[in-house]
Formats: C-alpha cells, sequence, structure tokens
C-alpha cells in the first residue's frame, strides 16, 4: 500500500467524447476543485478549451490545483473503437491511459467510447493477476446494502471462466467496502442448479467448488432479475450482453415509473414530491454513477456518455474515493 | 376461419402445479362463470378437486357451463419437465396439451411447470409453418401500445434463426390486434448496427432484408432495454435468456420502486394510492397476464406459477379474448 497517493490522489479526467460539451464538464471539474482541497486534478482535452481553461483559472479560487494536458484529438462516440484508438493515440483517451499506465495518476475518469476506453485500457495496461477479460463493474442500490454487477458491458463473452473472473473481482471490491464474506448470485432464470446456459451451468458448479475452497465468499446460487433488488447478495455475476440489458432496463422501467407517477398525480404535495426526489437521486447519482473497469492494472471510470455533467462530477468523486480507500492496492492483494 | 369456434369458446383450464392450491383456482372459474355467459369452460385437475367442484357446482349459478375433465396425475415445479411428461401422460399438463390437439378444446391454460407445457406442447401439437421453435410472447404497458416480447423464456437458443421467427410471429401477434405495420426492433446493447453477438448481427442484416421484401412489418432496428418503455416498437426479439432477465429485472425494478415509494410516504392522500394502484394494475395484471405459447398449432397461455388466483382468471379471460378474436387462424394465415 502506497501511502503518497492516499494522501493526495490525482484524478486524470477526460472531457472529450460524451454527449456533453467539453466546456460544461470543465466547469464541474473547477467547481469540485473549489470544494475540495486535497486532490491533483488533471484535465485532458483538446485545444478547443484551453482558452475557456485559462479564463476559469482567472476568475475562479481552488482550493485543489488543476493541471492541464492539452491533446490534438478525440474519440467521438460513433467511431469504430478498435480503429480509432489504433489511429488515434494522441486522443484525449489513449493519453489518459498512457498517463495511467505511467503511474502520473491514480484514476482515470471518461465518459467517452466505452468500447475505446475498454480497448485503449487493455492497449496500454496489463491484466490483474488471473484475470482475462476485464469487466465493467456497476453499483445499484437494493433494499439492503448496494451491490455490485458484473459485467455491464466490457465484452459480450460469457465463458464460465469469465463469469469466475468477474465473480472475484466483484467480491473484491465489496470487501473493499468492508464487507468481509461477501454473497455471490449468478443472474440466471431460475434459481435450480441446472438452469441457463451450458457456461452458466459450469460456473454454477465452479463456483460453488470454489467458495468451499477459498472461504472468502459466499456462492448463493442463481438470482433471477425479479429478486435481485431484494438485496440478498452483494455481488450479481453476469455476461456483459446480459448485465448491460439488466442495468438498461432497470433504468427503463424507473423512468418509465417514475414518469407515470408524476404525470398522473394531480395534487403534488411536499411529501411525495421529496419521496420520488429523493428515489431519482438514489437510483441515478449512487456512488459510483457509471461503471469501474475491473481487471486491468489500473482505476478507469466509465462514466454514461449522456449522464449530466452534476453525475460526471459523481464519478469524479466516486473515482476520488476509490483512490482514497486504496481500492487498486486491495482488490489485488484480494486477486492474488 | 371456423365461426363455431367464435360463437363459444372452450377454454381448457389446468388447476394443477402453481404454487396456488387447486380449489383456489377452481373458485375464479366458477366466479368467471358466473359474470361470463358464452364460453365453455373445461377445467382439468386430479380427483382431489372432485368434492369442491360438486359442492361449488350445486351453490353456485353459472352463466357458462364448466366441465371436469379429471386426471390421475400432475407435475409439480420442481420436476425435471422432459422425465415427467415421459412418465406421467395421465397429468393435467399431458391431458390437456391432448384435448387441444383433438380440437376438443380451443385454448390451454395452465400456471404449472413451464418446462412441462412447452416440452408437452411440442410433443403433442404440430409445429406452425416456417416455425422450428416456439417462443413465449409476454404483452407489457410502455408510454404508448403496449409491446410484444418474445421470447422470454422458452428455450435458451439465440440462433439468428430463430430471432427471425420470434420477430414474425410477434408481428402476426400484433395484427391480430389490429396493427397493420408492426415495428419491430431486437433488443441489444447499443443502436449501432454492429452491437451484440453474432446471431444478433445477423438477425438485424436478415430482417433489414426481410422487412423490404415483405413490406408487412417495419424493422426498427436495434432497442437498448432503457428505450423499450418508449413504446418506440411493436414487439421486441430476444433469445429466451435474455428476454427472461429482461422481464423478471423490470418485474423486480417495478416493485423495488413502488414498495421504496409505498414505505417512505408518510402522508398517503386518496390521489397517490389511486395513482399507485392503476400502476400497479397496469404493470401486473396486463391484458395477457403470463405468456402466449407461440410457434406450435394450438393456443397456450401459460400463467406465472406464482401469479395470485384473481390474475390467472385474467390469463383465462386473456385466452377467451384470444379465441374470439381468431388469434391463432390470424396467426397461421400471416406466418403462411
Amino acid at each position: 500500500v502506497k501511502a503518497p497517493l492516499n494522501n493526495k490522489p490525482k484524478i486524470g479526467i477526460d472531457l472529450m467524447g460524451s454527449e456533453n460539451a467539453p466546456n460544461l464538464l470543465l466547469k464541474e471539474v473547477f467547481n469540485l476543485a473549489e470544494k475540495t482541497d486535497d486532490v491533483d486534478f488533471v484535465i485532458i482535452g483538446t485545444e478547443e478549451i484551453e482558452s475557456f481553461f485559462s479564463e476559469l483559472k482567472e476568475k475562479t479560487h481552488r482550493k485543489s490545483p488543476i493541471n492541464a494536458v492539452f491533446v490534438k484529438n478525440l474519440i467521438s462516440m460513433e467511431e469504430n473503437p478498435l480503429v480509432a484508438i489504433r489511429r488515434k493515440k494522441d486522443s484525449s483517451v489513449c493519453v489518459g491511459m498512457k498517463l495511467l499506465k505511467q503511474k502520473e495518476i491514480d484514476a482515470f475518469v471518461s465518459a467517452g467510447n466505452t468500447g475505446a476506453i475498454i480497448a485503449s485500457a487493455k492497449m496500454f495496461l496489463n491484466m490483474l493477476p488471473s484475470i482475462s477479460r476485464p469487466g465493467l463493474l456497476a453499483v445499484l442500490p437494493t433494499k439492503k446494502n448496494p451491490i455490485a454487477i458484473l459485467d455491464v458491458g466490457a465484452n459480450i463473452s460469457h465463458k464460465a471462466e469469465n463469469l469466475m473472473q468477474f465473480a472475484f473481482m466483484g467480491a473484491g471490491f465489496q470487501k473493499t467496502r468492508g464487507i468481509k464474506k461477501p454473497k455471490i448470485g449468478l443472474l440466471n432464470i431460475g434459481s435450480e442448479e441446472k438452469k441457463g446456459t451450458l457456461e452458466i451451468r459450469k460456473a454454477y458448479q465452479d463456483l460453488q467448488k470454489m467458495a468451499l475452497l477459498k472461504d472468502n465468499f459466499i456462492f448463493s446460487g442463481n438470482i433471477e432479475g425479479k429478486e435481485v433488488f431484494e438485496g440478498l447478495v452483494d455481488v450479481l455475476v453476469t455476461d456483459g450482453f446480459t448485465g448491460n440489458v439488466f442495468l438498461k432496463t432497470a433504468e427503463g422501467t424507473a423512468n418509465f415509473i417514475l414518469d407515470y407517477i408524476t404525470t398522473n398525480l394531480t395534487e403534488k404535495n411536499i411529501n411525495i414530491k421529496s419521496v420520488l426526489t429523493d428515489l431519482e437521486n438514489r437510483l441515478h447519482h449512487s456512488e459510483y454513477p457509471g461503471a469501474i473497469l475491473c481487471g486491468v492494472e489500473g482505476l478507469v471510470i466509465k462514466c454514461h456518455s449522456y449522464s449530466s455533467p452534476n453525475d460526471f462530477a459523481n464519478g469524479v468523486k466516486g473515482a476520488i474515493a476509490l483512490v482514497k480507500n486504496n481500492f487498486m492496492e486491495l482488490l489485488q492483494s484480494y486477486l492474488s
């Protein structure tokens, strides 16, 4: 555990490639720096933000320093990730990954092209011990404790081997949050051992064996989509395709219901308004908005490209908290 | 189109194998028969319900007749479907399928073991023209029109060929509901053509070509879980594993949110109560609670095994409406 890192986290922030104008995100970083006194911010953006950056630097009073790395290029949402990262080594995403690799920053936050973030992480960073594919980890509220779900879309492989690795990373994540023996569930279409695809059934067997061998997590078996929010497990393991569908379906259903209620309520008293606002906050601005890319040697936070500047700032705050809690060091020691 | 069928639908109802006691479901059928005057009900159950059946027959006044078929056996939720249907040809599920095959009934409703229902449907009924695997079709509310989703769990194959067949059956279903040119979407993890698994990408290409050729549906491309409830498409096509996760996740999220609101509301005025009740009705007691098994020559309705007796009655009502609307005949003519 490297003490100096924890004293003053260096957070690299990619301002490019999301649905928000880079200047909007830049302003959020300045807002954060006015309120936070123990962080080194490093923003990464193209030269188009240079003048606004100088302007904000003059106008604002910051408790934490903000340094800028200006780059020549950006990768947009529409670009083919693999082609883009090969051609645009000078893009904000690739430069951010290089800074992370060189330990110039302790975490890298981006709301850009997901595929490009994952591909460049794989290109520039080493994998963690015993991990062959990274997974995106998202945190969702439940009736009890928040649950870690992975993979929510880093890849579409659904091999038992990868599901096992996701399970270990999810358990490691929950350990860093103080849960001594995380409960792991496998997202499936029924609770019976024989449900689901061949690979899921294999993962079931392997997780059952491994839980007995390792004794540092509990395998709770199959979990159906309708039980997830009961909070019976700490980690929900699934392949990236299903996990992505799961996450977006939960989001879509929540929006549908909240919309329905707000539209149909004729009398809106203060009580119902505050309950709905609290709920929206719990659902949308969770501790780690977006997702953590687990499995690479370096802390990468992917924020939703469509999230608001405020959500983006929450993503940056999440990154700061993870660095302060020695997340990467603890995860590595859990995996090795 | 066979006119006599539509005059007086004969609805076969399996009372066994769900989480509800058979007598509770039987009582619901009698309630329905007291209110409905143009149906022939045929209940199927083991001899254990015989005395309660006689008792109800004496006590109640019915507008529609209820006949009973008493069977020797039932298949429970826990049984292996394939083993069970081979060994228990005299079970309520198998007997119901045989009655459907012999056209003794026009529809068969069951809340029993899903696997056994599907396996016995495949064993006793012919497949519809050009369909190789049946799919379970569920109907969900959206901000606009209800959407048909299939497959929600009849099988875990995810071949492009099967996805295409689900698309045609979903379009056929919506045609029978008066939508002339149904819009079909493919459940995926992004809107871009190249997203998802190999088979989904293939289905994308095939649906695009077929929409141009056939001109009786519109292919709207990929749809993400968060957009489904916007109601932009009439049919959502997906494999049985993902579809099942989708459906149960939507259900789990809805329960989580409604629970949260009811628990946290301190002042409960009449307005919010009625909005929440309306919403719950829309979500849980949709027109067709449970799902339609599409692809076999015969109308099979699978109700949730955990649904309330009232939901089960809604499933029976759904079956009556489908028979009256010539659903099977229209679907067959759409597919051929």
